[in-house]
């Protein structure tokens, strides 16, 4: 046994975990980092490694008709009803190793540990190790998950790949699945039959850091509102020669508007509501800005996240209307794409409070947290699964090949989850 | 002759303007507009084909050691002391082709209808179609009529080419420069044997059209501080997941940035103050940023003139005060490439009231304006010439390929100067 603050581990557990991560890293390099694409071969390579390791410790193991590979103790899967842990194994490009992968490796090594240790969960327990959950490889997210709950949309499906432009439904039969029923829009798996789904997850912002803890549960996933791209446009001329009262600066107009919006984000937040936004992308027309030239319009994208679908529609409105006010005020136009909708999505309260106790009994702090990015835990949710999630302190973010999550830190989160797979049974024993 | 409002002009000068600007703007083509990249072989040939047309009509012609092309009628050719007309042939990328070029072509054609008249100037006459003015080759402006001056740095002298990469020096010497005066800051041309400096160049703003007049002459020519690159530096992080009080946003400081420096433009234009302020280029890291991803850094240019020293030096202080506060209040880091400060010039009383009486004479109501774009003007001023521009009406500004002057509008202010330069002669004869 090795203790990790007030939390025991089995004494093999962080070289197992250690290993694990480092392989499947090892299987999937890219220039920085790694990358695991959707529905390829890669991700169907880390699919089999994973077979292969629960397999070799005597787990039960299979593909479900969206080519996932859910693993469990025997003597569960066959089971009618169960709780279903896990994430994806797809990444980004250039990616970190633990956004996904952490919170399959989890439940897997649940299934570990009781294995090991001849423990009984106290219901069945499922892992389910998914495809394709990154945006950044079609454009729609959470694919899998959405596969699997039947509200893939047609227009997702035939998105394109960034890179080899065949569509999402090519990529998704070359790895097996038959699309049949994703496109008759048929549930793969009935949501009646999953009785939680939990999802450990490294934390994509430094709330955990900044509070010295190694874990929290997670109780809601903002929902947000959001442009690829705003188009801000004015009218060029000479940087020297136009007069204040003759120019229509779309670069003056959109920090016009991006400080108006900041200033009704703090004011929400200081009155304690839930509230991120972020222009991420903004660029001048590069082909024709220079530094003496009114620019002719500014590209920006928006994103704005909250845990209120209240505060979000809020938001919505000031957009628009601060829009109008600066349309006049300084005689511009912005045009807008179709904004990219998705609700907020609220975890099981029974859930959150399940993995709580199991914080309290292992001697942890109890945290609850809002998630800032989206999950597929988000789509469990909508579809009337009980859900919650665990988040591991990672420094650095998500997406980035500086992800960086301590195994310690990993193997509280995943002990929580055991915890509280195993509460009931322990005392039933 | 034909009539053009109270001016008179000679048959065919309608006809030969167009054609000039013609034949170049065919020489020079872009995908919109026009390109003649500084001390490029483009230059060079349109330096060329002038040559062509002033030798042909019986003109002096040869190149001075900037390789500018100077022409003048024969008998003034080897005058020790002259009246210098012109401007520069260059052009933005996608330019119009009028910016610089009427200029030249003005000087030119004052030539022509002497020399068809048989007329004499007051003084003697060279007439320099200059290389490299615009800053958007190399960064620096004003090149030609700098190096000519002995005050091209060294600094300027060794930026580089924006798409080849580059040094100015090594363009220069590739059209034929002797680079070791210019090296050691020797004037090539003594200041002291310009007798006065005249320049016709388009208005790059919409006062003439808002004013209904052809042409006016310019008493100043706006100073400048210029930064073609300020970086904001924040943290990047999850669009979702980092809370306000955690980012170091630095599209958000940019935009208060902004902000706070157009309010400070607002009051000052209020008070009667002369200010522009563009940020005419913004870019976010195009290999990083996204729409779920807090920029790591956003890079932006900034371009402030005013008619008054005093204004730019207020300016460049608020500039510097507001980047400290908000570096304290967003945590984040703005760092500055090196300024480049241009001081306002003005022009030469004499040369101004001479234009002035110019354009009465020939029955125009005269008039006097600021001018907001820096020219070749200020330079030979700021070295002790006396120096005056005349603009012309045009419309759509500058440094686009929608600059619009009407031929006769040009006609009316070539004979503003032709009618200035041949004055005392006329008297005389």
């Amino acid at each position: 046994m090795t203790r990790i603050g007030p939390v025991v581990v089995d004494d093999c557990e962080q070289t197992r975990a250690a290993d694990l991560f480092a392989t499947i890293a090892d299987m999937s390099p890219d220039k920085a980092g790694v990358s695991r694409p959707a529905f390829s071969e890669v991700e169907t390579a880390v699919l089999a490694y994973l077979e292969k390791v629960a397999g070799d410790a005597g787990l039960a193991v299979s593909y479900d008709v969206g080519q996932n590979l859910v693993m469990s103790l025997p003597e569960d899967a066959e089971a009618e009803k169960f709780v279903l842990v896990g994430s994806h194994v797809d990444s980004v490009p250039m990616g970190g190793n633990f956004d996904g992968l952490a919170g399959v490796i989890a439940g897997l090594m649940c299934l570990l540990r009781a294995h090991d240790r001849g423990e009984r969960f106290a219901r069945p327990v499922k892992v389910i190790a998914m495809r394709g959950e990154e945006s950044a490889w079609f454009g729609p997210c959470y694919i899998a998950s959405k596969t699997l709950m039947g509200v893939l949309s047609e227009e997702e499906r035939l998105s394109q790949h960034k890179q080899d432009g065949r569509s999402l439904e090519d990529h998704m039969q070359g790895v097996g699945i038959d699309m049949a029923p994703v496109r008759a829009g048929k549930p793969l798996m009935d949501a009646a039959t999953i009785l939680e789904y939990i999802e450990l997850h490294i934390e994509q912002g430094p709330l955990l850091i900044g509070k010295d803890m190694p874990a929290a549960v997670v109780n809601s996933i903002r929902g947000n509102h959001r442009h690829k791209r705003i188009r801000c446009i004015g009218e060029a001329g000479h940087s020297g020669a136009v007069p204040r009262a003759f120019r229509r600066d779309p670069v003056l107009a959109m920090a016009d508007l991006l400080s108006r919006l900041d200033e009704a984000w703090l004011s929400i937040v200081q009155k304690g509501g839930d509230l991120v936004l972020t222009a991420g992308v903004v660029h001048t027309d590069s082909e024709r800005n220079a530094m003496s030239r009114i620019p002719d319009l500014v590209d920006f994208s928006m994103d704005i996240r909250s845990q209120s679908a209240e505060t979000l529609d809020g938001m919505r409105e000031l957009l628009h209307r601060e829009v109008a006010q600066i349309e006049r005020e300084r005689r511009v136009r912005f045009e807008f794409d179709q904004a990219n909708l998705t609700a907020p999505a609220l975890m099981s309260g029974a859930v959150v409070s399940g993995l709580e106790a199991a914080m309290e009994r292992l001697g942890l702090e109890p945290m609850v947290m809002a998630s800032g990015g989206g999950h597929d835990a988000a789509v469990f949710a909508n579809a009337g699964v009980p859900a919650a999630m665990v988040f591991v302190r990672n420094a650095n973010g998500s997406h980035n090949p500086d992800e960086a999550m301590e195994i310690d830190d990993f193997l509280v989160g995943m002990s929580i989850i055991y915890d509280h797979l195993t509460e009931g049974a322990a005392h039933a024993d």
